[in-house]
């Protein structure tokens, strides 16, 4: 069985195993309160180029949106998202549960763009509505796609003429900066959010997601709310020390850029085949329209969600690759659905 | 520096780290939905006796009260426990920003009585004030102490004579299980309680605590409550091969056995040194009192935590002893102390 | 100026003041457990045949709504309801503050359909996901459309099918039971829904709305939730001089069908006028579409509330009639209209 | 039957009244936008001498107490509050149920120490506890004594010392300001309070509560949150008209008077009658401690509430008097102790 299910079928890249193997007796502070973690952070606002930042480190991504959004905004605040949004589809309602409304807006593309929130903005007029205060993007977005350096600045603009907070949900952002199409740099997202966080549970690591607070406002606090939210990892070394081994020589970007390698090849090989592509993913995430006989066939060996039905013949499903894709598995994939 | 601050200072037993580097390029599925996770729950259901319980894996203790007591409560109902609960103490009120009051009673060993829940279910007479529906242990608490099986039974009891919940906080009930006084086993849970967890984090995993649930009532829906509360792990087969390792040829209660002995080793060595205790533990915490100067100087080769000043010119200091403590560190710390 | 704004821009009926003054110095037990209220829920529920109902009086709509939603629901369940739903729009999240989320599905005219509702609930599939548990409507509705018996069974089945939950927001309740086209009456509603409310404030009483509670399993603890909510008159007594006021005679009714007879007339001579209608409303809201020139003379002398704008140069406005607008206002009104 | 349950049996003042019924036909704007509302703003700005503070109105106690310190608090953020505190006890948890912790304090006589703020906020180390931010005071308190002047200068110059709101609760707030032993003033509370409310339901209207936000910072989107908790009345205008009615010639201070007024002859006839009081009591809440068999025989002619069993033959009791005590019901129960 090969697996196209997702990025966090395996553990992790075998440098990180190496780590936690060699530093598994070394005892430290707990809470992340302990110099692998300190080291990490040093690494990121290096490499983001953010000295001022506060970086957090939490377990996961549900866990990260949740933290952060419900930490920053005042009850009666709420989120603009686009409708394909991880927090607004399969995060069972978090932000929600932590008290506050996502206003989505429809979005084909998995992408949200600058009039949308003007719209969102300007139809929430008095009290009797929620306060939109937040703009929550994803880069990759669920759909594979990209924010352009240039779209992200529109949008960064539009929020900072509104009042609203931008956040980044960087599950796939690896990913989303290695991929052929984007001009988007780790050393520009500082200047455009007002917070953000890079993945690690999707780009090799065995969990971790690597918070970064730019605004000062933001900052205060955030520990309480890590703790009170169930966040704070007893053994937080842990996440310090995986993010540390991936930091050097750029090792996150260098899994980011396989998966899309892999992906791309998966592309490029679905369309000679003359599969239509649901979107025009350049990340990891690729999306192919097959017919349903096929796709029934396809499941005996290979293991992938089913995204949709486009039609009463047709599937479509997904495919992602990873730092742990090899590529013959791609190349079974193809070769299996060739006529 | 000898660690004598917690149980959660390393990372994890060998044989922990060996089954995660076996299995690292292992594909499964997420979530907890892998053959790890259902080969643990089923060792763990054939250990303590409970074939018919739900086992759901989360990441830390404080997600899982949370993420339970949440689940388990109406909105209105809430929780009774010692004033020294974990809950009430060191959680930054997590069960509160879940909605729910915690009703305290004083306990100087950490104890609770069942002539306290008595008390407090028989002080909530109607709607204008909270109504109590849950007992919260933990064992051993957060003294060291432990209950009785008898003292377990009596609580019990009450609770199902009162309509109460009873919930145990096993954070450290391998240690609380293998202390010489304890005649408690681990069949003996499911039939006094309607949920409680195995903690692992604090006794040889990298994370991870094993919640069970036993009340039929209490268990639709639960995964629904892990995911909205940000605990699902992605990469869930970590939690699950982790508790599957430690459950063959009972490693959890040699880990804990282990720190028992160390503990006792040292609370013999304080006794004979004349240190007083604060509380008589017979598990892997030990409160010595000592003089501030004293204390002083030992802070300077050993990692610990101050727990209280019982008058001007003492500190209580709280030592731990874990899976990963050596002897070469007890005897090092009671030579110290000695005059 | 006269008044189209609302339904609650006056006091109360005179016969609700009369009761008011007359028992002003009766002393009386707090919270509800009065005299008055006892005998306003006997009879409601004769009125509404369910004996059995649990009938309790809250002060308004939206904590009415909260309310019973937050304490039917487990916190990882949702509601299904229209985008247009008071509860989705005009009640600054309420619902989310609570922790649930609205799953929204379109409705030019304000109301849901069974397909929709069978759609949001095969859509949810997982533990990712919200789980819809509950359907909210109104009746009648935002835009003044009202369901049909045979609507309302229709839902109600497919609610039954399901499991889920029928809620039934009555704030203009009163109105969709006695405009010409209804053939619902009062005792069908017991067996079509779980939970429904009979609106006091937008039918001549100074406050109040009482909720009817049919499933059992609903019933416990909702006085608990009412007081932790905020919603526990102290003085609750006036909750239920006011209801009992108004099931004398029908007068609720006789309330209601005034409010739409001159909505009617209004509707007929803006028909006559040749303005168009947003909607077919045979109740107490109309929305007229006006050039914007005519809408802002309007203003000057008739207080009403702006819509939306259909195109650059007209207007939809809402006017609102209720049990104290008098027919020269409605005269007054068309005869401003008049060419 | 005569009733000294509480001070909220009866209606309201016939002032009030006379006020409702006179503009009941007047249409206004709803939600507290009306002229009674500002006129009413204007009054108690002008009584209290805070010309800047934002006054808003609410419906009841706990509402008002629910949505203040929700609105004001952090996630992580905490409450300190004497153990008798009425947001302690009689709220069914309602400050919880809006996620925050409430820290309290024992007190004998329902009063808060500055030394107990000082060891509550000294407590909270670390970002494992609740960051205590809001000290919650009762004026009068629940066992009906009184703050001086310097005490709550003293608590509120600690409170500024520790970076802590002072919130203060008035649901008997004219009663503490004119009881003999006062030498608090109305216009003393903007400078001790960063907010603070002024009670009516307790004080002869039919419902409402005037909360007065003094910081700035407090203010921003405080009718969101009025609105999200479902504290915002359609009829807003009631309250406003209310509070506008008995600010005229400081009817509100009168009533308050005759409550003391009466109390203090309950008092000193109990004294004279040689029965022990509960607590020293100046304000509107008298509780003696009673025979358990004059207890049941007083129960036959006399409403009131039992508070306690100090001894196995005694039990205290609550007697409440209010605008509407009529002096004649005093000396009747002083009459029906009489030996």
């Amino acid at each position: 069985m090969y697996f196209f299910r997702n990025d966090y079928s395996e553990g992790a890249l075998p440098q990180v195993m190496e780590a936690l193997g060699r530093t598994n007796l070394c005892a430290t502070a707990g809470y992340g309160m302990d110099p692998y973690c300190r080291e990490a952070a040093e690494k990121l606002k290096v490499r983001f180029a953010c000295p001022d930042a506060d970086v957090h480190f939490l377990v996961g991504g549900t866990q990260t949106n949740q933290t952060a959004l419900s930490a920053f905004l005042r009850p009666w605040e709420a989120v603009i998202a686009a409708e394909t949004a991880h927090i607004a589809t399969h995060e069972t309602g978090a932000i929600e549960a932590a008290g506050h409304k996502v206003c989505t807006v429809p979005s084909p593309d998995g992408k949200l763009r600058p009039e949308q929130i003007r719209a969102v903005a300007a139809a929430h007029t008095d009290e009797h509505m929620v306060l939109p205060r937040l703009v929550y993007l994803s880069n990759s977005t669920e759909l594979g796609t990209i924010y352009s350096r240039r779209e992200l600045q529109a949008i960064s603009q539009v929020c900072r003429e509104l009042g609203l907070y931008l956040y980044l949900d960087g599950a796939r952002l690896a990913q989303a900066l290695t991929c052929a199409e984007s001009r988007l740099r780790p050393e520009d997202l500082p200047d455009l959010c007002d917070a953000f966080y890079l993945g690690g549970t999707k780009n090799g690591l065995l969990f971790g997601e690597a918070l970064f607070i730019l605004r000062d406002s933001l900052k205060p606090g955030f520990r309480h709310a890590i703790k009170q939210r169930g966040g704070m990892l007893a053994k937080g070394r842990l996440l310090g020390l995986q993010f540390s081994t991936v930091m050097d020589d750029d090792l996150w970007l260098a899994a980011g850029r396989h998966a899309n390698e892999l992906a791309a090849r998966l592309s490029q090989g679905l369309r000679d085949l003359g599969y239509p592509l649901l979107a025009a993913s350049p990340t990891n995430q690729v999306f192919p329209v097959l017919p349903d006989a096929l796709t029934a066939r396809l499941a005996q060996d290979f293991s992938f969600e089913h995204w949709g039905k486009p039609d009463a013949d047709h599937t479509a499903i997904r495919l992602v690759t990873s730092w742990a894709t090899r590529p013959e598995a791609v190349d079974a994939l193809l070769s299996a659905l060739r006529p």
